[in-house]
């Protein structure tokens, strides 16, 4: 039996969880949480209070958050390599948190439509749409990774983001973007992932629920 | 010559990474980056390409995002003690992104006064401000520390926004969010930073610029 439980579903964030797992290669459990009731049961709630997926369960530590559950998971099992070393961690952090807070929150926005009032706008952490999008293209051009020379989790989370936005217009279509996530989602891990949750989206579209 | 600096301005989010900063115990010089003109210029936007403080250099590296500021400082300085062991982490990275990305974002869209359309409830991280008020009380009940049983980093970040939220209204007034507060801000390095920065805005103010 596992020691690591993974609560998703197969449409959802949880797909950058999935991901990271499959980097990391060790066995866990998959556990698909139906949105609504369930998703919002007390039963639930008492692993994400938020009522959200994705969540892991290692022993008796619970992680909600992508980018925690990504960064905790590189810490756990240091043999998959997958954090660069304590000392070493300014891009690393830098890019998780970034993607986590200004880019999450400017996109979440543009799609609502929200306009900044302009004595508001210094308040905004995140600024503008635009100088999210040209920061990130400058953390990005020339790399292949985003912290350091090598794969990390940090790739899994910011490139996860890349290519959903990619996908699904919320990052725009700049060359240094595509670039990035192309050598990305060539990854065998990546490859499975995305397999594992699309056959499990199409068995949920069968399934009267 | 201090081999860390810090850019900054007294009435910012800068206040975070200060307070973390005296924690630490190291030496760093700070750098005043006045808002308007010079905190877009190309020089400083060489540092963190957003245009905003708080940002560190350390040696080579440069950080900005206050909590990827805190991450790495604990990281790059282990003799504070201001992380736990890698294996450990759950609370740590779980309670520094939860604030980071859904705490941010809800109390800037609260103060934005954005309503979420029903049909976009799903697509918004932080589904609503009272789940992300509930979620936070959860987490810091009964606890003097949010990652383990002793102060780290992420008490400075979330620390931070709570005692921020408590002043300007973005957090709700709960004991629980009351109680974590007052055993942080009587902490030395608290004080220290708070006075840094209080005089530093007092002296600017006198100051034409």
């Amino acid at each position: 039996m596992s020691e690591l439980h993974f609560y998703t579903h197969p449409m959802s964030r949880g797909r950058i969880a999935r991901w990271m797992l499959e980097e990391l290669g060790e066995p866990y459990e998959t556990h698909f949480v139906a949105y609504g009731p369930e998703m919002k049961s007390h039963t639930y709630r008492r692993i994400n209070p938020m009522g959200k997926v994705p969540a892991i369960r290692h022993g008796e530590t619970i992680v909600t958050e992508c980018a925690a559950i990504c960064a905790y998971l590189a810490d756990a099992f240091p043999a998959a390599g997958l954090a660069p070393e304590p000392r070493q961690r300014g891009d690393y952090y830098r890019w998780m948190f970034f993607v986590a807070g200004p880019l999450e929150a400017a996109s979440t926005n543009r799609s609502l439509k929200v306009e900044v009032p302009l004595d508001l706008k210094g308040m905004v952490g995140y600024g503008s749409f635009e100088t999210v999008m040209d920061t990130l293209e400058i953390a990005l051009t020339d790399r292949e990774f985003v912290a350091g020379d090598r794969f990390s989790a940090a790739d899994v989370y910011v490139g996860a983001h890349i290519g959903w936005g990619l996908q699904f217009g919320s990052i725009e279509r700049r060359p240094v973007f595509e670039t990035y996530f192309a050598g990305l989602s060539a990854r065998p891990a990546y490859q499975r992932a995305r397999r594992l949750d699309d056959t499990a989206a199409a068995e949920m579209q069968k399934t009267p629920s």
